[in-house]
């Protein structure tokens, strides 16, 4: 009789084989995306350059809209991996911000060139391409919970009513320096690393004062801004406040 | 004899003229970006539809990027003119800036089509069409100065050590705006004109908050990173400092 905890190979192997193929879709997707440019790539060309057929391609994924919810998922997942030793190790705020954002850069290093032609895609915050969108809102949902870590784990004493709020506008700092990141030119990007430590300091120190209870209404000013007027923030806010209460 | 302070119509015809056909190819090109895309409007395609050969185009505007700086400095010039008013009537800072931003969304207004196609050209700081860069500096000093008319002529208390930095922070957020604005669908802008009023109201409340001493240093080290990491505004800040001391 089989031990109840072993793999069962004959099972998995198609789960794994999917998962593969779904990976070489992406893989392809993303290395068209970067010769050919975005919109000039269809879903026939991805899929004859993978191997496989159309309708295995819009079986993993309906639209080239949906590759792009891909390579968001996979940039935060492999960033939620690299981010894991400074979190274990640092528990100052300023050094585990910028170790996380300096963990982007380098994980989103070898997309730079896509990144600046797909901009304009993604810069209108009504587009399904937009960070701030309902349909990115897996990837953006991953991204906020690394900054609830950051703030979390540091010694940085942070008032209860702006637990939930410091992560959502962290994600958002850090989305200022993926515009600032997409347009640098300077070898490596040293600019954007300069720019995710000098962020990280200035986050810091914002944090610091929020001990002083009269700043605290403008923090909730500017978090309401933010989700008022960005279609897909809103969303976020309430499937958090879902999600804990 | 005639007398000595009256016009010299013989002399001042040509400029009149000069003035006229400088406008005249402004206003040409500007349509033709329109209606065929700012990439794909040579200078002369625009000389032709203007009626002026392309030597002379040339001679008023030495590159399609220096028509963009024309475009840019009426823009400027027109929402001078339009923030009278408020400014004259108005002495409450919040009223004031959102008088001010509203009026920059209407003198805008007829450019939102041009503006949302044009967007890629202006987002990447290092580019001379973007409003960060030393080429746009004549356009936004004059925008600053606005902000400055602003702030002065508010009620509001502002300690000496940020009137210089205020006004600077005051036009960057009001970069955010534009940036918003250039994606907005909603009819006549109305998401926009209420993110002008929210963004008002958020700016006044900060401004009453910088009475606080242990915020003041946050807000210079806000403005140093703007200036630090976008190549024009460190030009901007050296102008100015060179101009009052």
């Amino acid at each position: 009789m089989p031990v109840e905890n072993e793999p069962l190979p004959d099972e998995t192997r198609p789960a794994a084989k999917s998962e593969l193929t779904r990976a070489l879709i992406l893989e392809t997707a993303m290395r068209l995306f970067q010769e050919r440019g975005y919109d000039k790539t269809t879903m026939r060309a991805i899929a004859k350059e993978a191997g496989v057929s159309v309708g295995n391609a819009y079986y993993y994924y309906a639209s080239k809209e949906h590759l792009i919810q891909g390579f968001y998922d996979r940039i935060a997942a492999e960033h939620q991996a690299a981010v894991r030793s400074v979190l274990e190790q640092e528990n100052d705020l300023q050094a585990r911000l910028a170790g996380v954002l300096r963990a982007w850069l380098d994980v989103a290093a070898p997309y730079h060139e896509f990144a600046a032609q797909f901009f304009k895609n993604a810069a209108d915050p009504d587009s399904p391409l937009s960070p701030f969108s309902t349909e990115s809102a897996h990837a953006r949902e991953a991204a906020i919970a690394v900054h609830r870590e950051v703030l979390a784990g540091s010694r940085a004493k942070v008032p209860a009513e702006l637990a939930d709020v410091l992560p959502e506008l962290m994600w958002l700092s850090q989305m200022g320096l993926v515009l600032y990141w997409v347009f640098d030119r300077s070898p490596d990007r040293e600019r954007s690393r300069r720019l995710a430590d000098r962020g990280a300091r200035l986050t810091a120190r914002g944090v610091s004062l929020s001990r002083f209870r009269v700043l605290r209404p403008l923090v909730h000013e500017v978090h309401e801004l933010f989700t008022d007027f960005l279609p897909g923030m809103a969303q976020t806010v309430a499937g958090r406040k879902g999600g804990t209460g």
